[in-house]
């Protein structure tokens, strides 16, 4: 049985309850990656441990792969994937454009998702089917833009800097091709590709966790996602989301080339 | 006589009714950049309408600069400096990260500001001796954050594809300096500043009206706004905005030596 959007909403709620009055309060940042600066805080590890338990109770018999805690039943036919600040940077610097992620899997595939903001009160959620926004504005069902060429492609990416050398020289080629580029934003980069603003966002380097909810978001919204090679991004990595399925393979085929 | 922060609310109010019924709503970009893209929307053009009768109605004697219609007064002691959607950018990608910039000077001199950002519902404004907040998590004074050093700093920038190559060299030298870099955000990224969550923001090519509204809004939260020279900003170009007097100078000794 596959949970239902009332449940994912709890464990949003819950999220929400650890993060949003830890956000802009100058809380301490603890440095978890001794060779660089990769920031974790308090808010972080109190929302995925609040998710956790929810579903622990509900659904006792499904695994969870999150990226605060160690990972449970990887095994299981469902399994949830848990990122609860996405965008940890974003967050100390006081942005709203971090955002939870909540995504459900079913047998390896991605099936259902949400990615909630709760500065600016917006959720992203994919039910199985098709994929849906609440926000101030409203509620509203989600659909990609139909945008058929890379010259005519918004294109987002977290920062230049994320890219390995021969990485960046494919990525630099899909640029110079694209009609804009804007960096920053993390997840909502993805969410504002589902609801019909954004094009195509390529990455590198991410987590499952990075991925899960993300990715029925998309591909109900009418996106692909997939990695850069085409196939399924459920493990991460160099990953392209598009908004239309022309705009990916025009993509996949420039990168593989580059 | 100086307008009140009541007439500021109004001019915002006036914009907002312009901006954000146009925003995500897929409108139509018109390029007034034959060179290049350059984004203008619908929205833009009208919200700066709105202010400028706002302000010919209440100081007819005043002079406005503004980014979308023709200046009147530049030469008058009071003068209104407008972008009526900072972050065009940002406004058709969807991301509320754009603001409304009103900013007033006297005698050649930024002494009042406001930064409302419609969608988040956040309102930055310096009054002539101090800054503040309002937002959905309340009201409060701005302080910048106490940074004392370079390796201690957030630094935001729009994007590092805005640099000339020898600017480019000078910042590069910066960012590896700097604790954490983040792109994108525009006028955002100074709200922040204002607001002690960014320490540094280092930018190229501004327009008078980019920075007419923000200079007040840092400085009267305790930071530092100036060229990469030191000299007063103003008239925009190549800026540096910092937390604190002591990291300021440590960045333009380091931009001077780059």
């Amino acid at each position: 049985m596959r949970p239902d959007r009332a449940f994912f909403d709890r464990l949003a709620d819950s999220a929400r309850g650890e993060t949003l009055p830890r956000f802009r309060t100058g809380l301490d940042v603890v440095n978890k990656d001794a060779g660089g600066y990769d920031p974790v805080t308090e808010g972080d590890r109190a929302a995925e441990t609040a998710i956790r338990a929810l579903i622990e109770a509900e659904f006792p018999d499904h695994g969870i792969l999150g990226e605060e805690h160690e990972n449970v039943g990887l095994e299981r036919s469902s399994l949830w994937v848990i990122d609860p600040i996405d965008g940890t940077r974003a967050f100390i610097s006081g942005l709203p454009t971090w955002g939870t992620l909540i995504g459900f899997r079913e047998n390896g595939r991605s099936v259902m998702g949400m990615m909630d903001q709760p500065f600016t009160g917006e959720r992203y959620f994919a039910d199985g089917k098709a994929s849906w926004y609440r926000g101030p504005d409203g509620e509203r069902q989600l659909a990609t833009r139909a945008c058929k060429s890379l010259s005519d492609a918004i294109l987002f990416t977290t920062s230049p800097d994320i890219f390995e050398p021969e990485d960046k020289r494919c990525f630099e080629a899909v640029r110079g091709k694209a009609r804009l580029t804007r960096y920053g934003v993390d997840c909502y980069a993805y969410a504002l590709l589902a609801a019909g603003f954004v094009d195509l966002v390529i990455e590198t380097g991410l987590k499952p966790y990075d991925v899960g909810a993300l990715i029925p978001i998309i591909e109900q919204a009418g996106g692909v996602f997939t990695t850069w090679d085409g196939g399924p991004a459920e493990q991460g990595g160099a990953v392209v989301a598009a908004s239309s399925r022309a705009l990916h393979e025009e993509v996949i085929a420039f990168l593989q080339a580059s």
